[in-house]
Parts: structure tokens; sequence; C-alpha cells
């Protein structure tokens, strides 16, 4: 049996027909269109990938367990419907039914930060763990939850929104609305703005050559920097992972998970970002002298994440 | 079928049995020690109590489902453990274990917070709700949380800390160690705090005379003024309120739970406390306009909380 896993993202659709081990045998991906309306649902282009897959791989609609999908935005899981996704505009989009006419399959959808933190939890390193914290760490900051085996969803499946957790009451504005949002501080995004602050400060830090050879300010320029030694490079990055270990330390007091998995392009920095922010959790973190330690480590699923992803939700 | 349900507190241990209708046929107390040690056992001192409870109420053992023992600190649940306590000074006391050797009846132990919040879902108001969250307001903050008809333990039991989530980031020093926990903000020691400091600044405050009525300066002094309309009393009690709520609504955007329930001595300013702090949580918590609202309520188990949260550890 496999499980067909979509990946629904702001420039394309990707999908893949996934194995119980979590090997990709197969892959399809489309155009993400401009527009979507009641003329032309998103569910006919998931049905294009899925179509394809089935064509490509010569395996029939009877040896596929399920459908999952994953999507930004707010998702009802419980009734398969995307509730509201301002990436991809989309308004109450019946995907679960849509697609049911088409294919005699169960069908899932979730958020794409559910989605990475399943992935894990069934295919990747965090298998062997019952309590997840997954945190994404790119132009926000997301979060999927797993306490003894269960996803956190809360009701109507509009939970674990760690990302939206204040951690400095009037702080930067958040898009959300609030002030001082954990992702206002620990998303790449923020990252950049912590970059180009200290690069307007110190005009001879090697992070200006480093910005030019990368053709922007990313997220790698401070960490290139530091770890060429630059120290207002190094600067930069011990307080970034300060602001990311202070909301982490939060979730973890809360959750006291077996595991952290830092994903987004940034956990490619690898240890030189997980064991700091590893080591401040667990001095930070409350009763630490008596209580159980959490690892922090990089997300084990990087290609093809959001495709495991959504799979995943077929199992669990 | 009947539940023993144990309330260990720093001043005494009570214990009642309880229906499965959540009514105390049968009450006990004894006080509690000041020195517990390898000689001399807490639990013996539980026995005490259940030995009573047994003879007065003339139920046999055989009528009885099991014992739940509620314990403020930090409990390893899932081997009926203490593992530390500094109320009451206890490290790694197997309750479970010990009691086992004189009843022969499952034995649940969990912490305070973790048995309020239960006796709430089994017993109270919130039964009808799968997803919970309690918060008790008192010296520190203390959470308990259900998701989906389950509490979050987190690894070792060691979770739920909400009261540790820092909101101010280098905000008010906490004894857990960090800078600008909840806690430190919410609790109502924090609020004496901010009540001592109005009343320092605004001489002609009515909470002067309310302070002195009180016998000192507790919880209800700036609440008690706010409402007799006192200008510096309704300020810190707006204040006050705005910090719990920022906490709230951090949780809400995490948990998203069906309701929010306040308990501890301030719960009893009800919909005064609950309705402002309900509609700050509704407004600012992450998808405002399109996610499900939440309801904030005082707790409704009061006298006797602690015995039906234990209790209430048998049946979930």
């Amino acid at each position: 049996m496999y499980y067909i896993g979509i990946d629904v993202g702001g420039m394309s659709i990707k999908g893949g027909i996934v194995t119980k081990e979590g090997a990709i045998i197969s892959k399809a991906v489309i155009e993400t269109r401009d527009c979507y309306d009641s003329d032309y649902s998103i569910s006919l282009d998931i049905k294009k990938v899925i179509d394809e897959l089935l064509a490509k791989s010569n395996i029939a609609l009877d040896e596929i367990e399920g459908i999952g999908i994953g999507q930004p935005g707010s998702i009802d899981y419980d009734k398969g419907i995307i509730r509201y996704s301002n990436n991809i505009a989309l308004t109450n989009v019946p995907v679960r039914d849509e697609l049911s006419k088409y294919f005699d399959l169960p069908v899932f959808i979730d958020n794409d930060a559910n989605c990475a933190a399943l992935g894990e939890y069934v295919f990747g390193d965090a298998k062997k763990y019952k309590n997840i914290v997954f945190v994404t760490l790119g132009t926000g900051v997301g979060t999927g939850i797993i306490t003894d085996g269960k996803m956190i969803r809360g009701r109507g499946n509009a939970g674990a929104e760690g990302g939206h957790m204040v951690i400095r009451i009037n702080g930067n504005k958040c898009n959300c609305g609030r002030r001082g949002c954990w992702e206002t501080y620990a998303s790449v995004s923020a990252l950049i703005r912590q970059t180009q602050a200290a690069m307007d400060k110190y005009p001879d830090s090697l992070m200006h050559k480093i910005a030019k050879e990368e053709g922007k300010i990313n997220g790698k320029v401070s960490f290139k920097a530091a770890r060429q030694g630059d120290e207002a490079g190094l600067k930069v990055v011990k307080q970034y992972m300060k602001y990311v270990a202070e909301g982490l330390t939060n979730l973890v007091n809360i959750f006291r998970p077996d595991v952290v998995l830092i994903g987004g392009g940034i956990s490619f920095e690898g240890e030189y970002l997980t064991l700091p922010i590893q080591r401040m959790v667990n001095r930070n973190s409350f009763g630490a002298k008596y209580n159980p330690k959490t690892k922090v480590f990089s997300a084990s699923l990087t290609n093809d994440a959001g495709i495991l992803g959504a799979a995943a939700l077929i199992v669990k």
C-alpha cells in the first residue's frame, strides 16, 4: 500500500507517491495559479497532480491508502476545509468533499506546520519520540506539536500558533495585530532585520562583503560572518539564538517534549545553531536541575519534507 | 462504586469519598507534618486519612475504584512518585508503591494544577468541553491543560508549566531563575506588589482604607477599590487583567481551547474579572476574525476542588 502526499505552496503544487517506509517512488508538480475561485477550485489542480502521479507510477487506485494534503493557512482538519489562506487567496474551500468526487479514498488536509511535525514523527528522526515540538523558522515562525503521540490541534484546528506567543509585551509590531510575538524576533525575516541594523551600526563588519556576495541580506549573512569570527556577526547570531531559545524554553515548559526540531532553511546551520540553543533551553527551563533534558535538533527531512509530511497525515 | 480523593497541602491532608456524580459522602482531614523522611513517609499520613474515611463511611474497600492524590510540586505521574516538592519538603517519594502495600487499589498521583483542570473536566462546568485551559492565579500561576480530552503532561509529567512562560524578556525576576515569566505579572503575589506600588504613588486612593479594613494588602484591595470607582484601583485592576490576558492569549493561540477557566481565590471576582479578560483574549488571539471564540469562566468547583480533582485522576 502507498500514500499520496500533496504539498501546496504559493509557487507550486507538488505531489508524491510515498511508501510505508517514507520513500517517494513517483513525483509530479504543477504551478500554483494566481487565482482560484468558485469556477476553478484549487481541488482541480490537486486532482491534476494526483492523476499524473497515478499515470506515471502505474499504481492502481486500490493500492493507495489515502490522500494527504499540506497547505499553508487556517485549515479545518475535521471537516477537510481550507478555512482561510492569505498567501494563496482562499476562503472556505471544501477540499475533502471536492476530491472525494474523483477519488474513492480518505482525504486529509492540514496546515503545513502540522504536516512538517507529523512528517518527522512518522518518517523522520523523531520517529522514536512521542513528545515533539517542531518549529519552522522562516518568513514567520510556525509550530507543530505532538504530545504523547498526538497532534495538538485545538478547537477547529486553530491551535499550535506558537509563533504568536508574546515574549515581549509592547514589543515589535506583529502582523497578527499583537505586539511582541515570538515570530517578530525569531523568524528569518526578523534575523534579516537584525542583520541590517547591525550592518548599519558596524560599517566595517564582514557582513557587508558577505551580503554583496549573496546578492542581498538574507538569513545566512550573519551566520557566515560569525563563523569567520566577525564580532558584529557573532553579536547578531548570539542575540538571535537567545530569541529563538526564549520562545522554545516557553514551549518546553508547557510541553516538556523529548525533542525540539528546528526546520526551515536556517536549519542547515546545523549544530552551530542547535547546540547553543539546546544549552540555553536546558539551562533555563523550569526545574532544570531535576527535570528531564530536551534535545534540540535540525529537522531531518529536507527535500520533499512537504510531500512526506502530507503523506504522514494518512498514517496519524 | 466510589473514588477516594486526597488533597495534600502545606497545612493539611484532606480526603473524601466521592461518588461518580462528584458528591462527597465522607470527609477526613489531618495536619501536614513539618517534616517527612525515610522513617516517616507522607504515605503514612495519607494512609491515616484513607483509613478514617473508610471507617467513617462504612464503605468496604471493594466498593472503591481507586485512590487519587493531588500534590503540589513535580510529580512523576507514570511512576507514581513525588519527584520534588519544596512547599512540603519531599524528594523522590514512591507514594504509589508505598500505598499499594496497604490498599489493593489503583493509585494515581499528580500535581494539584493538573488535578484542578481534571476536576473541572470530570465533575465541573467544563464537563461538556474537550479542550480546556485551567489557570490558577495564586502565589504563582499554575496551569492544567486538556486537549482533545487528554491531559498535557509531557515527558516525565514535567510539562504544563504555563506560568513560567516569559511574556517580557528581561522582565521581573522569577524564582524559577528566568526573567519575565507570566507568573511574575499575573499571580496574586504580583497583583499585591502592583497594588502596593500604586498605593505608594496615590496616597489618596481608596485602597489605603480598604487595606486597613482587610488588615493587609491582599488580592482583594484593588478590586474592591475599583468596584467603588477609585481611579488608582481601576488602573491597577485594568493593568493586572491585561497581564492575565496576555499570557492567556498566548495559551489560546497554542491550544485554541473551548474554554479557559480561572481558579484561585481571585476567581471569586467572577465576571468582573473574566468578562474583560474574555474580550481581550478574543480580540487579540490569532486570526480573531475567522477563528472560533474562547469562553473565559471562573472555576466552578470551589469548596473541596482539591478532593474532587484528585478523585478525577481515577476517572481520566
